[in-house]
Order: C-alpha cells, then sequence, then structure tokens
C-alpha cells in the first residue's frame, strides 16, 4: 500500500488546483479540478469539460485519467480532487468508478475543499463492494491483464 | 473557414495513430485514437479509455478535447479519428456531440482506416442540425462566452 | 421503409408533449419529451432525467428507448422529440447514436418545437456515416442478431 | 426510514429478474436487471440498454429511474439489482450517483446473486460522502425542490 506524504500530498492538491482553473463548466459554473499520481511518479492533471448536452460532458477525473492512461500508465497510486463549493468535493458516482479501474480499495483519495484544506478517504472507503473487472465473464481476463501490461501483440490494430 | 493542408493531415493522423497505441479498450477491443489541431496550432492526442461499466467509458476524441481545455484553448481548427477496422471509423454520436461544443460546423474531420488512408467531412457534415449552446436560456449566453474566453471573473472558485 | 402518416406523427408529437411534462430537469430546466413507435405499434414514451453529477444524466431519448427495450422490441419505426425552446428540438449526438441501435438511415425522426409543431429528418439525415455495430469484430456479429432477435439462448443468466 | 419486508424484498428482486430477461446486452452480454420500489408502492423495473459506442449505453438502474420518473414520482423506498454472475451484483459507481439523486443515505439496496440470492445495503453504505445537489450553488435550491415537487410553474415549456 502507497504511503502518502505530507508533501506529495500539498503537490497533489496545487496540481488539482492548477488544473481547476482552466475547468469548461458554463452550464453548472462549478469548476472541479483533478490530479492523479500515475505508477510512474508523474502527476497527471484534469478539468471538467462540460457540453450543452448534460450527460456528454466530462468530469475532472475522467480527464486526469484520459491524461495518464494516454501517456502509458494504467495504474495511479493516489489522487486529488477539488470543487468549488465550501465542502469537501467528493468524487461523483461515476468516477469513483472511474477512479476504480485504474486503482483498487486502498489507494488514497484527497477530497478538497475550494480553498484546499483537505480530508483523506482510500477508494475503498468512497466505493465499497466495488463493481469492477472481476465480475465480467473469465475469458475477457487475459485481454484485460494484456491491456493493463500494455501487451500490444492482443491488440487489433 | 480553415484551410487543411495535406502536410496537416499527414501530423494529425500521424499523432492519432500514435494515440491509438495507447488506447485502454480491453472490453471492446476497438482501440481508437485521436488527435485535435488547438487554436493554437498545438496538436491534443487523445485515445479511448474503457471501464468495466462500459457507460463510464470515454472515446478517443473526449480524451483529446480533454487535453486541450486543460491547456487552454477552447476552440479547434481540425481532428483526425482512427480506429481498429478496414473502414474509414467515424466518430460516434456522441463523439460528434463534443466536437460541436468546441468546433463549428466548417469544421474538417478526418476520418481513417485502420492503415491511416482517410477521407474528409465537415462536422457539420457529420452532425447536422447539431443542438448546441444556442438552445438553452438566453440568460446562459454571457457565462457560456466568459468560460469559452477564459474570463476568470465569472468563476465561483 | 415504414410511412408516417400524419395522424401517427400527431400521436407521436402529443405523447412526446406529454411525456415532457415530467421531466426532471432542475440543472438545465430544459425540459424534453420523446416518443418511440416501437416494431409492435406500441408507443414508448420518454423524458429526461438529469443529475447533480451532470454527466449521468439521462436524455429523453434514452429513457423512451429504455422503455421499449424492456418491452421487448429491439426496433422502432418513428420517433418525435419536443424539447422547451422556441426552435425544433434536434436529439444531440448521443441521442442520435442511441437512436441508430435500434433504428437505421431511412428512420423517420419528428423533430418540434415547444409548440408542437415540427419538420420530419430521417436518422440518416441527422447522423450520416454512422459508427454502429458494422465497426465492431466479426464475431460479435452472432451475439448481437441473437439480442436483437431475444433468443435467450445465448445470455448468461 | 423505509422498512422493508421480506415479501417486499422477494417481490422486488423478482422483478428485477424478469426484467433482467429483457436486457439488450450485446457487447458485455452481461445481462442486468433492477427494479424501484416507487414512493407510489409502485414497482418500476428496469434492465441495461447497450450501445455499439459503449459510452453511450444505459444501465439497468438508468432504466428503472426512468420508468419511474416517466410515471410522476420523484423518490424511491428501495431498488433491487440483479446481474448475470457468481456474485452478488452491485450497482456501478455511475449508478449509486443516479440512485442517491432520487433515494438517500438510508434507502435499502437489494443486491443479488444470478439464482437471485441477495444482500441488502443502504445507499449510504455503497456510496458514502455521496456527491449530490447540495454541492451545488444556492441558487439553484428552489428550483431542484420545485422539480423534486412537480411543480410545473417553474418549467419552461
Amino acid at each position: 500500500m502507497f504511503e502518502l506524504t505530507p508533501e506529495m500530498t500539498k503537490r497533489l492538491v496545487k496540481a488539482a488546483m492548477t488544473a481547476r482553473g482552466n475547468a469548461y463548466a458554463p452550464y453548472s459554473r462549478y469548476n472541479v479540478g483533478a490530479a492523479l499520481l500515475g505508477e510512474d511518479d508523474v502527476i497527471y492533471p484534469g478539468a471538467n469539460v462540460e457540453n450543452a448536452a448534460y450527460p456528454q460532458g466530462a468530469c475532472a477525473e475522467t480527464s486526469a485519467i484520459s491524461h495518464m492512461v494516454l501517456a502509458g500508465p494504467r495504474r495511479y497510486k493516489a489522487a486529488a480532487v477539488i470543487g468549488s463549493g465550501p465542502d469537501f468535493c467528493t468524487p461523483c458516482g461515476g468516477c469513483r468508478q472511474r477512479l476504480f479501474e485504474f486503482g483498487d480499495a486502498s489507494t488514497p483519495i484527497i477530497l478538497c475543499k475550494a480553498d484546499g484544506s483537505h480530508v483523506v478517504q482510500t477508494l475503498g472507503e468512497l466505493l465499497p463492494m466495488a463493481f469492477g473487472p472481476s465480475e465480467l465473464p473469465d475469458n475477457m481476463k487475459p485481454i484485460l491483464e494484456a491491456y493493463q501490461a500494455r501487451r500490444p501483440d492482443v491488440r487489433q490494430a
């Protein structure tokens, strides 16, 4: 289990706060920033990107995950989320689900108030009894592992 | 209207193809890559990121858009999409919607076969009579413009 | 190709308008109603259902499709969509994609202004060059056909 | 707090199981059924509806919620979810979010194995520290309440 230091916590909160400054949230006016510490020790930021057709928008965590996945890593060690309100911003259920795909129950998630003050919860605390790849048919498991390991031989293209 | 040169087309196709190599698509095994030419003339790549709960996945175009938005630009000049099959890969309807938020009917979209051969369609050809911000109440328009211009004074945080 | 009569058009518009009255749209305040004419000649209505986490909302067309699928049919003959504004309400890109799964390029889609006045477009006009099941690997096709035919023998449970 | 009787539990599980028989899940082959007990004591069923573009699919809980909302109720007393595997099927994070919009931390959620055996968890246990309407700006609250009460005077159309 990854040990999140106060210094790394501070770096992740700061990265999420900076990312929030680029949120595109004209519909909710609720700007959100996120940051993931990838397994490669690189910090991947994200901000929410809304859409006139609301269900087609993307959350800040989705954005951060897509940054990490594009760069290569399939696992992250910790995450931070910061919103625009006076309370601790928790990931929506959809984001907890997306965070679970690349994390696990022990992964620390830093939840911030708008000013950067924060608490830490594990992903297992935020999404107990998670629905994940283990629910899917067994014949998917080697494919899943290959994608997680980035072994290109099982890919189509 | 932006004039897409053969050279820029080639660069966008190549960027989308490279991005595709990092797709996380264990459930569909259909790897997709995308690339946007931002209004700042930077190329923003993206790849699809699937999820065990299928509706929580994100398309390659979503990923590319989130890259661009995080970096600052709110408009792109052209986009390329490449899949893993023998036919020209067209964006799904949801992606056309997301592309429309930051583009317009004249924006060229490059549709590629797995090998990189391609055709070009405008976004207006792919999403005629688009549902967009103009359908929403008038009081949203100044907010929308402020977000598009990245004027931070209307933001909450 | 299905021939949409003026009388059936009127019935679908009316059903969509009635459904709109039950929209749950506190975030956009943009109430939308939809109605599908199933292959069984039953009309299936739907309304949008928003969520505090905007991307987790569902459009009116999604609602109508889920009604039809639950009842059994996997094809519809025509659809109507009505919003809350002075312009013809067109389905968002995501809805065009979902409508395509159970319709085809020739399926008539009735687009309404808030007062019920309308125009008709085919789904092929609204979503040209659609990304659909044909883009997916060949080994999925028998499974797809079985689900479309509601042959339970290929199902897991 | 609602007291879920063994008899009502059985009825909800049975309704979810029947709904599962109409799932359209050719891509995951993971059929899911759901059922909500509305505040009007009517049972609203739902099944998953997948899409060739995976993120455009809808979960069984989304389907059940859309049934209830269309009929009028904005609250449900209990829910059941049943999948196709040997383990208890839990709602994905996105569905927990959608269930939260119309329920609360004390709402019982029945989680079933494919054969109907089950355990009960509250929504608060499945989605602790939920992101909900309370995170949004105060000026949205009267609108939210009006939609929850189905008071049509604040609607646009």
